[in-house]
């Protein structure tokens, strides 16, 4: 069978029934942004890995290696902020076509380590290889966590309202002004809008401390950082909660550069919010009762819409007219099907 | 500056120099076979990572999916092994070209998990994406242990016996059989003794329960698991003990196999056992006092050799004449430069 009829998380699904093994260290495994592994008495570990392919997820001709050392260990980091745990530790391999110098690695492993410095995470090993295929990065990142208050992607209750801790559809928004002023030139997008949107793109900033104030105040139900698109990530809440949702199109938050670069841009700011992903925003839910303490976090919040008991996901806009929300963000697998 | 002229060493050294960050949490970090992390107050945490290519770790013209699972697994829980640690989870990233099935997908994992579940190690996470470059696999595996039993590279002292586990070469002279069958249709050497070869090539055994025996005696001052070849990994051991070694070429164990087919490889048995790899056996020193409470763990012990003051390595053949040891594993750049 062709993997594209499963599907990426299709896929998954299938390797983790493959795999299963009950063990009673493993406090959440596969299908979360981090699995909870328990160490000790204490404490629980967090452990998550992210590979970046060159040609898949990035396209040397649109990012330098320092910002792809930086957003390298910044998804990772993600993973662990969208847990709500610290990160302690990294492994890093990198597959290395000969082609590259030993000033473009340095520029990578500046880059990446300036993201864990920032987060006082600990590069501890790796692997390094030689390729003949592209330049290939994999990232682990570990950190840590009292098990009481892991916040897992299953845990959202009917009533429960949405929030994102940011704009969304920037990353996304600035992968497409860099295309474009690559590979079009006779329109060249180049405002003080579209240089914050490409950086957006290229040095993403993981939610670390944020992630950990919410987990900290124990006011969170479930959370998840968007890395493929709010209508992905959020299904992802919905499927693992057996919950549904109802999103208020307007209530969320732009940022100015989108607004302002919008007319050069190819699709709509909607599309890039749903289903571009890379934002590596937060997105949580918690009960109405809790949305006061959360409020006084310092953080910024943006309520978007509501958890719904009912297993669909809608999005309704300014006049009440709702519309159904399909997951559509990235799937690797369904992208390389010939049929669509 | 091409990254041939440091070699994968060079490399990784220039790597460990750019982001060594002072850590009381980070017993050993970047050089051994796996990190040693303080989680709790009790147990440190082994870390390791391994990174395997189409095209440089393998070929799918001589490996199976099966097999493939299987050696991606053994190759990190053997860097476990190596410290002396149980392996406890393990992560996989795997990138996968649109032409592999979900029946291969699935014979892949099918391998891998059968490898974990000997060593009783859960798989908890990963990361899946298509690849337009070739199937691609980055596996972390995560071990336990006790800090005052942990092996590294580093503890070797001048007049340490030098052992090895098992017969070396192999590994080295299977993957020879399977490109002779493969390639030179009149050259068919398919004895049961190159069966044996090839299975120790594509289903290598980590020596799990060896380096956990090894470290509980506390017999053992230093320990590496042979990956890159007998030259390669005494090398690392010697280096980072700041010794020299002797090794008796005649005591280096060789199979009945390897001795059989011989005649019909490329090479001498003794260039796959020094600069073959991926023997998997353990490589260990230890002071003559505590070899007799070795002896009596039950574990197969070939004393190859002596470790020395003078910071040199030499082979010593069967009439008394030395001759330098070069460490001459596989290296990752050094083999990508166009000079060699």
């Amino acid at each position: 069978m062709k993997i594209s009829r499963l599907g990426e998380f299709g896929l998954i699904e299938k390797i983790r029934k493959m795999t299963s093994q009950r063990s009673s260290s493993v406090i959440a495994g596969i299908g979360d942004d981090a699995a909870v592994l328990k160490v000790s008495a204490s404490a629980s570990l967090l452990a998550t890995t992210d590979m970046l392919i060159e040609g898949v997820h990035f396209d040397l001709a649109y990012i330098d290696y320092y910002s792809l050392g930086w957003k390298s260990a910044a998804v990772n980091l993600s993973d662990i902020a969208a847990m709500g745990g610290v990160p302690r530790f990294c492994l890093s391999s990198l597959c290395i076509p000969h082609t590259l110098t030993v000033e473009q690695i340095a520029d990578f492993y500046r880059g990446f380590n300036a993201m864990l410095r920032a987060h006082r995470t600990t590069l501890v090993g790796g692997d390094t290889c030689s390729s003949r295929l592209g330049f290939v990065v994999s990232v682990t990142v570990l950190g840590e966590i009292r098990k009481e208050l892991v916040l897992t992607r299953g845990g959202a209750k009917p009533g429960d309202k949405i929030f994102v801790t940011g704009a969304l559809g920037d990353s996304a928004a600035g992968l497409e002004v860099l295309k474009n002023r690559v590979t079009r030139s006779g329109k060249k997008v180049v405002t003080e809008a579209a240089k914050r949107l490409i950086e957006k793109h290229l040095r993403p900033i993981p939610r670390v401390t944020w992630g950990r104030k919410i987990a900290l105040s124990q006011g969170a139900h479930a959370m998840i950082d968007i890395s493929d698109g709010l209508s992905s990530d959020l299904g992802h809440i919905c499927e693992q909660s057996h919950v549904g949702a109802l999103i208020s199109a307007e209530k969320i938050p732009l940022s100015p550069s989108l607004q302002i670069a919008a007319p050069y841009l190819d699709a709509a700011p909607l599309d890039y919010v749903l289903s571009g992903g890379e934002d590596y925003e937060l997105l949580f839910t918690a009960p109405l009762e809790k949305v006061r303490k959360l409020r006084s976090l310092g953080i910024p919040l943006y309520e978007i819409g509501e958890i719904t008991r009912t297993r669909t996901m809608l999005t309704v806009d300014g006049r009440g007219k709702k519309s159904p929300l399909s997951a559509r963000g990235y799937d690797h697998f369904l992208n390389m099907s010939e049929n669509k």
